[in-house]
Protein backbone atom coordinates (compact mmCIF):
# COMPACT_ATOMS: atom_id res chain seq x y z
CA UNK A 1 0.00 0.00 0.00
CA UNK A 2 2.85 2.73 1.13
CA UNK A 3 4.64 2.04 -2.04
CA UNK A 4 1.76 2.64 -4.29
CA UNK A 5 0.18 5.64 -2.28
CA UNK A 6 4.01 7.20 -2.47
CA UNK A 7 3.89 6.44 -6.20
CA UNK A 8 0.88 8.53 -6.64
CA UNK A 9 1.64 11.41 -4.75
CA UNK A 10 5.21 11.52 -6.03
CA UNK A 11 4.68 11.24 -9.62
CA UNK A 12 1.32 13.61 -9.51
CA UNK A 13 1.35 16.59 -11.92
CA UNK A 14 -0.82 19.28 -11.93
CA UNK A 15 -2.65 19.40 -15.63
CA UNK A 16 -1.73 22.57 -17.61
CA UNK A 17 -3.85 21.21 -20.24
CA UNK A 18 -7.53 19.27 -19.99
CA UNK A 19 -9.53 17.08 -22.73
CA UNK A 20 -12.29 18.92 -23.43
CA UNK A 21 -15.31 16.32 -23.74
CA UNK A 22 -14.75 14.56 -20.80
CA UNK A 23 -17.45 13.55 -18.55
CA UNK A 24 -17.86 12.71 -15.15
CA UNK A 25 -20.77 10.84 -13.30
CA UNK A 26 -22.49 13.16 -10.32
CA UNK A 27 -22.38 10.12 -8.41
CA UNK A 28 -18.10 9.98 -9.12
CA UNK A 29 -17.89 13.68 -7.68
CA UNK A 30 -20.01 13.00 -4.80
CA UNK A 31 -17.70 10.03 -4.11
CA UNK A 32 -15.16 12.82 -4.52
CA UNK A 33 -16.14 15.03 -2.35
CA UNK A 34 -17.57 12.73 0.37
CA UNK A 35 -13.34 11.37 0.58
CA UNK A 36 -12.84 15.25 0.75
CA UNK A 37 -14.45 15.45 3.61
CA UNK A 38 -12.32 12.87 5.89
CA UNK A 39 -9.55 15.66 5.68
CA UNK A 40 -8.60 16.37 9.04
CA UNK A 41 -9.92 20.24 10.60
CA UNK A 42 -9.43 22.08 13.69
CA UNK A 43 -11.55 21.11 16.40
CA UNK A 44 -13.40 19.38 13.61
CA UNK A 45 -15.17 22.38 12.02
CA UNK A 46 -15.75 20.71 8.17
CA UNK A 47 -15.55 24.78 7.70
CA UNK A 48 -15.58 24.19 3.85
CA UNK A 49 -18.14 23.90 0.84
CA UNK A 50 -17.83 22.35 -2.38
CA UNK A 51 -19.95 24.31 -5.16
CA UNK A 52 -19.67 21.99 -8.57
CA UNK A 53 -19.52 23.50 -12.23
CA UNK A 54 -20.34 20.64 -14.51
CA UNK A 55 -22.93 22.11 -17.18
CA UNK A 56 -21.38 23.91 -20.54
CA UNK A 57 -23.43 26.91 -18.73
CA UNK A 58 -21.91 26.76 -14.95
CA UNK A 59 -18.49 26.30 -16.16
CA UNK A 60 -18.55 29.50 -18.95
CA UNK A 61 -20.17 31.24 -15.92
CA UNK A 62 -16.93 30.21 -13.92
CA UNK A 63 -14.53 30.81 -16.36
CA UNK A 64 -15.76 34.56 -16.96
CA UNK A 65 -14.57 35.03 -13.41
CA UNK A 66 -11.36 33.29 -13.92
CA UNK A 67 -9.55 35.07 -16.45
CA UNK A 68 -10.75 33.23 -19.24
CA UNK A 69 -9.04 30.08 -18.83
CA UNK A 70 -10.13 27.14 -21.00
CA UNK A 71 -9.27 24.36 -18.20
CA UNK A 72 -12.30 25.30 -16.44
CA UNK A 73 -14.67 24.83 -19.85
CA UNK A 74 -11.49 21.63 -21.01
CA UNK A 75 -12.70 20.05 -17.32
CA UNK A 76 -15.21 17.54 -16.74
CA UNK A 77 -16.37 19.16 -13.88
CA UNK A 78 -14.62 21.72 -11.71
CA UNK A 79 -14.84 22.58 -7.83
CA UNK A 80 -15.17 26.24 -6.18
CA UNK A 81 -13.51 25.11 -2.97
CA UNK A 82 -15.43 27.47 -0.02
CA UNK A 83 -14.11 27.98 3.47
CA UNK A 84 -15.85 29.37 6.04
CA UNK A 85 -15.47 31.73 8.85
CA UNK A 86 -15.64 28.90 11.77
CA UNK A 87 -18.57 29.18 13.87
CA UNK A 88 -18.57 28.06 17.12
CA UNK A 89 -22.51 27.60 17.80
CA UNK A 90 -22.40 25.24 14.66
CA UNK A 91 -19.31 23.40 16.15
CA UNK A 92 -21.53 23.25 19.19
CA UNK A 93 -24.33 21.18 18.21
CA UNK A 94 -22.09 19.05 15.70
CA UNK A 95 -19.97 17.70 18.76
CA UNK A 96 -23.20 17.50 20.93
CA UNK A 97 -24.06 14.83 18.58
CA UNK A 98 -20.53 13.13 18.35
CA UNK A 99 -20.55 12.92 21.94
CA UNK A 100 -24.33 11.63 22.72
CA UNK A 101 -23.34 8.48 20.23
CA UNK A 102 -20.45 7.72 22.46
CA UNK A 103 -17.53 8.76 19.79
CA UNK A 104 -16.06 11.73 21.88
CA UNK A 105 -16.01 12.25 25.80
CA UNK A 106 -18.90 13.93 27.81
CA UNK A 107 -18.06 17.42 28.08
CA UNK A 108 -15.76 17.81 25.19
CA UNK A 109 -18.93 19.79 23.02
CA UNK A 110 -18.68 22.28 25.43
CA UNK A 111 -15.10 22.94 25.98
CA UNK A 112 -13.85 22.51 22.37
CA UNK A 113 -16.82 25.27 21.25
CA UNK A 114 -15.28 27.42 24.68
CA UNK A 115 -12.14 26.96 22.92
CA UNK A 116 -13.04 28.27 19.05
CA UNK A 117 -15.42 30.79 20.33
CA UNK A 118 -11.81 32.27 22.46
CA UNK A 119 -9.88 31.69 19.13
CA UNK A 120 -12.14 33.03 16.65
CA UNK A 121 -14.75 35.28 17.60
CA UNK A 122 -12.41 38.25 18.21
CA UNK A 123 -9.83 37.61 15.78
CA UNK A 124 -11.17 38.08 11.93
CA UNK A 125 -7.07 37.11 10.88
CA UNK A 126 -7.10 33.60 13.17
CA UNK A 127 -10.58 33.28 11.54
CA UNK A 128 -9.68 33.21 7.88
CA UNK A 129 -6.56 31.61 8.45
CA UNK A 130 -8.88 28.42 9.31
CA UNK A 131 -11.46 29.43 6.29
CA UNK A 132 -7.84 28.96 4.09
CA UNK A 133 -6.44 26.05 5.92
CA UNK A 134 -9.70 23.62 6.08
CA UNK A 135 -10.48 23.85 2.48
CA UNK A 136 -6.68 23.54 1.48
CA UNK A 137 -6.48 20.22 3.59
CA UNK A 138 -10.21 19.52 2.18
CA UNK A 139 -8.54 19.97 -1.44
CA UNK A 140 -5.67 17.98 -1.63
CA UNK A 141 -7.34 15.43 0.24
CA UNK A 142 -9.61 15.77 -2.76
CA UNK A 143 -7.00 15.89 -5.56
CA UNK A 144 -5.17 12.53 -4.14
CA UNK A 145 -8.28 10.94 -4.26
CA UNK A 146 -9.19 11.49 -8.03
CA UNK A 147 -5.74 11.26 -8.97
CA UNK A 148 -6.47 7.43 -7.69
CA UNK A 149 -9.30 7.01 -10.10
CA UNK A 150 -7.25 8.11 -12.92
CA UNK A 151 -8.19 11.44 -13.48
CA UNK A 152 -5.77 14.64 -13.88
CA UNK A 153 -6.42 17.56 -11.87
CA UNK A 154 -5.14 21.23 -11.53
CA UNK A 155 -5.45 23.69 -8.55
CA UNK A 156 -6.06 27.21 -9.65
CA UNK A 157 -5.98 30.15 -7.41
CA UNK A 158 -6.16 32.37 -10.87
CA UNK A 159 -9.95 34.22 -10.50
CA UNK A 160 -11.82 36.98 -8.89
CA UNK A 161 -12.54 36.03 -5.72
CA UNK A 162 -15.50 38.64 -5.59
CA UNK A 163 -17.20 37.70 -9.07
CA UNK A 164 -17.24 33.90 -8.11
CA UNK A 165 -18.63 34.85 -4.57
CA UNK A 166 -21.18 37.13 -6.76
CA UNK A 167 -22.00 34.76 -9.59
CA UNK A 168 -22.17 31.43 -7.04
CA UNK A 169 -23.87 32.90 -4.34
CA UNK A 170 -21.51 33.12 -1.37
CA UNK A 171 -22.79 34.21 1.81
CA UNK A 172 -20.51 36.61 3.82
CA UNK A 173 -18.75 34.25 5.96
CA UNK A 174 -17.50 32.08 3.04
CA UNK A 175 -13.94 32.53 1.35
CA UNK A 176 -13.41 31.26 -2.58
CA UNK A 177 -10.22 29.54 -1.08
CA UNK A 178 -9.54 27.56 -4.69
CA UNK A 179 -10.49 25.88 -8.01
CA UNK A 180 -9.90 22.32 -8.50
CA UNK A 181 -10.40 21.09 -12.10
CA UNK A 182 -10.89 17.65 -12.53
CA UNK A 183 -10.65 16.07 -16.05
CA UNK A 184 -8.16 13.99 -18.32
CA UNK A 185 -4.95 15.22 -19.12
CA UNK A 186 -4.31 16.32 -22.95
CA UNK A 187 -1.04 15.07 -24.58
CA UNK A 188 1.04 18.38 -23.91
CA UNK A 189 0.38 19.05 -21.05
CA UNK A 190 2.97 19.32 -18.77
CA UNK A 191 5.25 17.51 -16.62
CA UNK A 192 5.45 17.26 -12.79
CA UNK A 193 7.35 20.65 -12.53
CA UNK A 194 10.57 20.33 -10.70
CA UNK A 195 10.78 21.07 -6.22
CA UNK A 196 13.65 22.19 -4.52
CA UNK A 197 16.09 19.40 -3.02
CA UNK A 198 14.33 18.07 0.88
CA UNK A 199 17.60 19.64 2.23
CA UNK A 200 16.83 23.21 1.23
CA UNK A 201 13.47 23.00 3.17
CA UNK A 202 14.36 20.67 5.64
CA UNK A 203 15.96 21.16 8.92
CA UNK A 204 16.29 19.62 12.50
CA UNK A 205 15.42 21.46 15.65
CA UNK B 1 -5.55 1.40 -6.54
CA UNK B 2 -8.01 3.87 -6.73
CA UNK B 3 -9.88 1.57 -3.43
CA UNK B 4 -6.82 1.55 -1.77
CA UNK B 5 -6.21 5.30 -1.73
CA UNK B 6 -9.95 5.66 -1.32
CA UNK B 7 -9.94 3.56 1.90
CA UNK B 8 -6.98 5.23 3.16
CA UNK B 9 -8.19 8.36 3.04
CA UNK B 10 -11.88 7.37 4.57
CA UNK B 11 -10.57 5.39 7.42
CA UNK B 12 -7.60 7.85 8.50
CA UNK B 13 -8.55 9.41 12.06
CA UNK B 14 -6.55 11.80 13.76
CA UNK B 15 -4.35 10.70 16.66
CA UNK B 16 -5.55 12.01 20.24
CA UNK B 17 -3.59 9.76 22.07
CA UNK B 18 0.00 8.80 20.94
CA UNK B 19 2.28 6.11 22.44
CA UNK B 20 5.46 7.81 23.67
CA UNK B 21 8.68 5.91 22.66
CA UNK B 22 7.91 5.39 19.09
CA UNK B 23 11.27 6.39 16.81
CA UNK B 24 10.97 7.38 13.00
CA UNK B 25 14.33 7.19 11.25
CA UNK B 26 15.61 10.75 9.72
CA UNK B 27 15.28 8.71 6.71
CA UNK B 28 11.74 7.69 6.91
CA UNK B 29 11.20 11.58 8.14
CA UNK B 30 13.07 13.03 4.74
CA UNK B 31 11.03 10.35 2.94
CA UNK B 32 7.95 11.97 3.74
CA UNK B 33 9.14 15.32 3.54
CA UNK B 34 10.39 14.63 -0.21
CA UNK B 35 6.75 13.66 -0.79
CA UNK B 36 5.00 16.10 0.48
CA UNK B 37 6.88 18.79 -1.54
CA UNK B 38 5.38 17.11 -3.87
CA UNK B 39 1.93 18.64 -3.26
CA UNK B 40 0.52 21.14 -5.82
CA UNK B 41 1.56 25.35 -4.68
CA UNK B 42 0.54 28.40 -6.76
CA UNK B 43 2.87 29.03 -9.69
CA UNK B 44 5.08 26.36 -8.27
CA UNK B 45 6.56 28.73 -5.49
CA UNK B 46 6.91 25.86 -3.14
CA UNK B 47 6.45 28.99 -0.41
CA UNK B 48 6.99 26.37 2.32
CA UNK B 49 9.59 24.87 5.27
CA UNK B 50 9.49 22.10 7.68
CA UNK B 51 11.11 22.01 10.60
CA UNK B 52 11.42 18.62 12.94
CA UNK B 53 11.59 17.86 16.22
CA UNK B 54 12.58 14.55 16.80
CA UNK B 55 14.74 14.58 19.62
CA UNK B 56 13.52 15.54 23.40
CA UNK B 57 14.78 18.28 23.59
CA UNK B 58 13.06 19.41 20.74
CA UNK B 59 10.03 18.30 21.47
CA UNK B 60 10.24 19.73 25.25
CA UNK B 61 10.81 23.31 23.30
CA UNK B 62 8.03 23.00 21.53
CA UNK B 63 5.74 21.58 23.80
CA UNK B 64 6.08 24.57 26.17
CA UNK B 65 4.79 26.82 23.16
CA UNK B 66 1.60 24.32 21.92
CA UNK B 67 -0.38 24.79 25.55
CA UNK B 68 1.91 21.66 27.04
CA UNK B 69 -0.08 19.27 24.57
CA UNK B 70 1.41 15.72 25.41
CA UNK B 71 1.13 14.56 21.52
CA UNK B 72 4.21 16.95 21.28
CA UNK B 73 6.76 14.35 23.27
CA UNK B 74 4.45 11.48 22.81
CA UNK B 75 5.29 11.68 19.09
CA UNK B 76 8.06 10.23 17.66
CA UNK B 77 8.25 13.30 15.31
CA UNK B 78 6.16 16.82 15.13
CA UNK B 79 6.80 18.78 11.74
CA UNK B 80 6.78 22.76 11.84
CA UNK B 81 4.48 23.65 8.92
CA UNK B 82 5.78 27.05 7.81
CA UNK B 83 4.34 29.02 4.97
CA UNK B 84 5.98 31.91 3.19
CA UNK B 85 5.19 35.04 1.92
CA UNK B 86 5.98 34.75 -1.69
CA UNK B 87 8.48 36.09 -3.20
CA UNK B 88 8.64 36.12 -7.00
CA UNK B 89 12.44 36.98 -7.66
CA UNK B 90 13.36 33.53 -6.06
CA UNK B 91 10.10 32.25 -8.29
CA UNK B 92 11.72 33.74 -11.50
CA UNK B 93 15.24 32.25 -10.68
CA UNK B 94 13.15 28.69 -9.92
CA UNK B 95 11.07 28.66 -12.56
CA UNK B 96 13.89 30.15 -15.56
CA UNK B 97 15.89 26.36 -14.42
CA UNK B 98 12.78 24.61 -15.15
CA UNK B 99 12.45 26.39 -18.04
CA UNK B 100 16.36 25.97 -19.18
CA UNK B 101 15.93 22.36 -18.33
CA UNK B 102 13.14 22.00 -21.23
CA UNK B 103 10.25 21.42 -18.67
CA UNK B 104 8.39 24.74 -19.53
CA UNK B 105 8.02 26.91 -22.09
CA UNK B 106 10.25 29.50 -23.19
CA UNK B 107 9.22 32.83 -21.33
CA UNK B 108 6.74 31.63 -18.76
CA UNK B 109 9.41 32.86 -15.76
CA UNK B 110 9.38 35.94 -16.68
CA UNK B 111 5.68 35.70 -16.95
CA UNK B 112 4.39 33.93 -14.27
CA UNK B 113 7.07 36.14 -12.05
CA UNK B 114 5.45 39.40 -13.37
CA UNK B 115 1.81 37.64 -12.15
CA UNK B 116 3.08 36.56 -9.12
CA UNK B 117 4.57 40.13 -8.42
CA UNK B 118 1.13 42.02 -9.68
CA UNK B 119 -0.71 39.32 -7.39
CA UNK B 120 1.30 39.68 -4.49
CA UNK B 121 3.91 42.73 -3.79
CA UNK B 122 1.00 45.27 -2.78
CA UNK B 123 -1.07 42.78 -1.30
CA UNK B 124 -0.19 41.37 2.90
CA UNK B 125 -3.76 39.37 3.18
CA UNK B 126 -3.26 37.50 -0.59
CA UNK B 127 0.39 36.83 0.52
CA UNK B 128 -0.38 35.69 3.92
CA UNK B 129 -3.56 33.37 2.14
CA UNK B 130 -0.87 32.20 0.25
CA UNK B 131 1.67 30.78 2.74
CA UNK B 132 -1.46 29.21 4.39
CA UNK B 133 -2.79 27.52 1.94
CA UNK B 134 0.54 25.88 0.27
CA UNK B 135 1.92 25.09 3.92
CA UNK B 136 -1.78 22.98 3.91
CA UNK B 137 -1.86 21.09 0.90
CA UNK B 138 1.85 19.94 1.99
CA UNK B 139 0.94 19.02 5.05
CA UNK B 140 -2.33 17.05 3.90
CA UNK B 141 -0.39 15.01 1.71
CA UNK B 142 2.62 14.92 4.28
CA UNK B 143 -0.68 12.79 6.10
CA UNK B 144 -1.74 11.05 3.69
CA UNK B 145 1.81 9.80 2.97
CA UNK B 146 2.76 8.86 6.74
CA UNK B 147 -0.66 7.21 7.23
CA UNK B 148 0.13 5.00 3.62
CA UNK B 149 3.58 3.63 6.16
CA UNK B 150 0.81 2.62 8.47
CA UNK B 151 1.54 5.49 10.91
CA UNK B 152 -0.67 7.68 13.02
CA UNK B 153 -1.29 11.27 12.74
CA UNK B 154 -2.52 14.37 14.39
CA UNK B 155 -2.55 17.96 12.78
CA UNK B 156 -2.37 20.45 15.20
CA UNK B 157 -2.92 24.29 15.08
CA UNK B 158 -3.46 24.75 19.68
CA UNK B 159 0.47 26.82 19.57
CA UNK B 160 1.24 29.99 20.36
CA UNK B 161 2.76 31.08 16.85
CA UNK B 162 4.71 34.00 18.18
CA UNK B 163 6.36 31.55 20.80
CA UNK B 164 6.94 29.41 17.84
CA UNK B 165 8.27 32.20 15.77
CA UNK B 166 10.84 32.78 18.41
CA UNK B 167 12.05 29.69 19.71
CA UNK B 168 12.24 28.07 16.43
CA UNK B 169 14.10 31.38 14.92
CA UNK B 170 11.25 31.86 12.00
CA UNK B 171 11.80 34.15 9.50
CA UNK B 172 9.48 37.76 9.72
CA UNK B 173 8.11 36.39 6.28
CA UNK B 174 7.83 32.93 7.55
CA UNK B 175 4.35 31.86 9.48
CA UNK B 176 3.60 28.56 11.58
CA UNK B 177 0.97 27.05 10.13
CA UNK B 178 0.39 23.70 11.47
CA UNK B 179 2.27 21.10 13.42
CA UNK B 180 1.63 17.69 12.20
CA UNK B 181 2.33 14.93 15.12
CA UNK B 182 3.59 11.57 13.82
CA UNK B 183 3.86 8.64 15.49
CA UNK B 184 1.53 5.41 16.37
CA UNK B 185 -1.64 5.83 18.04
CA UNK B 186 -2.39 4.76 21.08
CA UNK B 187 -5.61 2.44 22.63
CA UNK B 188 -8.06 4.85 23.86
CA UNK B 189 -7.17 7.52 20.95
CA UNK B 190 -10.45 8.62 19.33
CA UNK B 191 -12.47 7.07 16.20
CA UNK B 192 -12.68 9.06 13.16
CA UNK B 193 -15.29 12.29 14.06
CA UNK B 194 -18.39 11.97 12.35
CA UNK B 195 -18.95 14.72 8.73
CA UNK B 196 -21.64 15.86 7.49
CA UNK B 197 -23.60 14.23 4.89
CA UNK B 198 -21.86 15.26 1.17
CA UNK B 199 -25.47 16.65 0.37
CA UNK B 200 -25.11 19.53 3.44
CA UNK B 201 -21.59 20.83 2.00
CA UNK B 202 -22.08 19.80 -1.88
CA UNK B 203 -24.07 21.78 -4.37
CA UNK B 204 -24.18 21.91 -8.11
CA UNK B 205 -24.14 25.37 -9.60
Amino acid sequence: MSNLVHDLISTRASASLLRPGTQLSRQAIERLIALATRAPSSFNLQNWRFVITDTPAAKEKLRAVAYDQSKVTDAAAVVILIGTIPDAERLQLDLARAVSAGLLPHGLDTDWAAAARAKYSNDPQASRDEAIRSASLAAATLMIAAEAEGLATCPMIGFDAAGVAREFGLASDEIPVMLVAIGKASEGSWPQKPRRAVSEVLSYA
